[in-house]
């Protein structure tokens, strides 16, 4: 089989905010011969091609890939990979499966067990946001993201190169990377972030039951910090369980770092604390600087 | 003695983020009669002198604060607190001597100190940002703010109502609060965010020996939750050593929470993750819309 990214079908699994504005990406420019929506709900297969964003829809999971060289889940984790299964008999011969979930040794161990005239390969966009849904959906939401790519053994090169193109297509950033180490990564700057968010928001709950102040004092630092606990539990949840072992890890990790800070200032170390919390700010500003700089608008 | 804000002499002490953006407002908002900027640094006076944020400049406290009927002190707490004593011979009778700085026990133990013809009360404007120097000031950074107001047992209600007229004339909200209210505030939404941030970077710098690519896969989430991270540990140790108690208090709170979540993720206890995770999703979704209310541009 032979065919360029142009000439390819593709239908993308869960409307969400990932697959919603992958859609409007691929079709606004043009990245194939046709953009196909599926989602449970009627009403937002309706709306995706009211506004424009697919070309056609349905809510029939088996229909929906029906003929398609291209599919892309983008539910929930564990969703995704009962949909591997289902889906499995309905693909036709070299038909790419990928997904975009934010865990990657569960989905690859599924993608591992689908039948051999398929093409699986796991992906994800380093892009979200911690609203979700339909209504979520941007354009250029992926711009300038880094979308880690990890074939399997058996995913050819020719997948991956056809996947990396699509990736380029709505302005990522390919990056390949092997499945428990995109999974450490993501423990360490997107899930642990996301644990510490929530119970930082538990603590100002519990301080606000003896000074409801708190609530209309908490300003920008508080918005940032605890901005990704407003992410739906639902869809971190299957995030968390299939990729527990790297979170507990690196959750030790933090839990250390910020006891030895509480050391620091109950036991008044105080050039001790100054170095650390200076050590910390300097690789901060170090990342900040270069993720500027990649996030730049080109001239 | 009696004026109204119209006529005052402001003085403030320390150009940083807070003192050279207080000046901004107060000069181009035309709010009293005269802005003195005070600063260790002779070109950082010249450059505000240049800017056109303040009237006057000194690098002499002493100088600075002679004849003034507010003094307003932007330092760094301690340093603040430290001032307080040196100023005190300086001030004429009546004047109002003000600090910004984020805890206020220890501020109006201080104050309580000064000569009984000065004025003292302690504010905290919750505006900042993690950037720090008069490079980082911005004008309207006190908008929609909440400004807390701490007065002593001794500051009369003249000088309440004369600095509640200065903070509403940069267009923020005042509230009043008691000092050690004010200090448990401030430790839940401000002073426990700093430290789990910087904690957080402390963790993914441990990650990225093992993986470096964690800091190209970084994104949005990881900004947000690390962005309070990069403010000046200087400024920052003064906070926390200040108000040591709460923060330690609030912090095992923290911790205690994030321990469950932890044990509960490591249990696969998934009902009540998801349960805890909701639930801190939903207080965090209710405070963001009646924040978001209180920054809506008037129309």
């Amino acid at each position: 089989m032979s065919f360029t990214l142009a000439d390819c079908r593709v239908a993308v699994v869960g409307l969400g905010l990932i697959g919603a504005s992958l859609c409007a990406d691929l079709t606004r420019l043009k990245v194939c011969r046709e953009v196909r929506g599926v989602s449970r709900s009627s009403s937002t297969v309706a709306r995706g091609i009211a506004e424009g964003i697919i070309d056609q829809g349905t809510t029939s999971l088996q229909t929906g890939v029906q003929g398609v060289d291209i599919v892309i889940l983008a539910s929930p984790v564990r969703i995704a990979i009962g949909q591997l299964e289902r889906i499995a008999g309905h693909l036709k011969e070299g038909a790419i499966v990928a997904d975009v979930g934010s865990t990657s040794v569960e989905v690859v161990k599924a993608m591992e067990r689908m039948p051999t005239h398929v093409q699986p390969i796991a992906t994800h966009p380093m892009a979200g946001k911690e609203t979700s849904g339909f209504d979520s959906a941007e354009r250029g939401l992926f711009d300038n993201a880094t979308w880690i790519l990890t074939p399997l053994e058996r995913t050819s090169s020719r997948t991956v190169d056809v996947f990396r193109e699509l990736v380029e297509a709505v302005g990522a950033h390919p990056l390949m990377m092997e499945p428990h180490k995109h999974d450490r990564v993501v423990a360490a700057i997107s899930h642990v972030p996301f644990l510490l968010s929530s119970a930082l928001v538990g603590s100002v709950v519990r301080a606000g039951e003896q000074d409801p102040e708190v609530w209309e004092c908490a300003a920008g630092g508080f918005r940032d910090t605890s901005r990704v606990a407003a992410s739906e539990a639902g869809m971190f949840i299957d995030i968390l369980m299939t990729n527990r072992e790297n979170v507990h890890h690196q959750l030790d990790r933090f839990i250390e770092g910020i006891r030895e800070l509480r050391s620091m200032l109950v036991e008044r170390r105080e050039d001790e604390l100054v170095a650390r919390l200076s050590s910390n700010r300097d690789a901060r500003l170090a990342w900040y600087a270069a993720w500027m700089e990649r996030n730049r608008p080109e001239i």
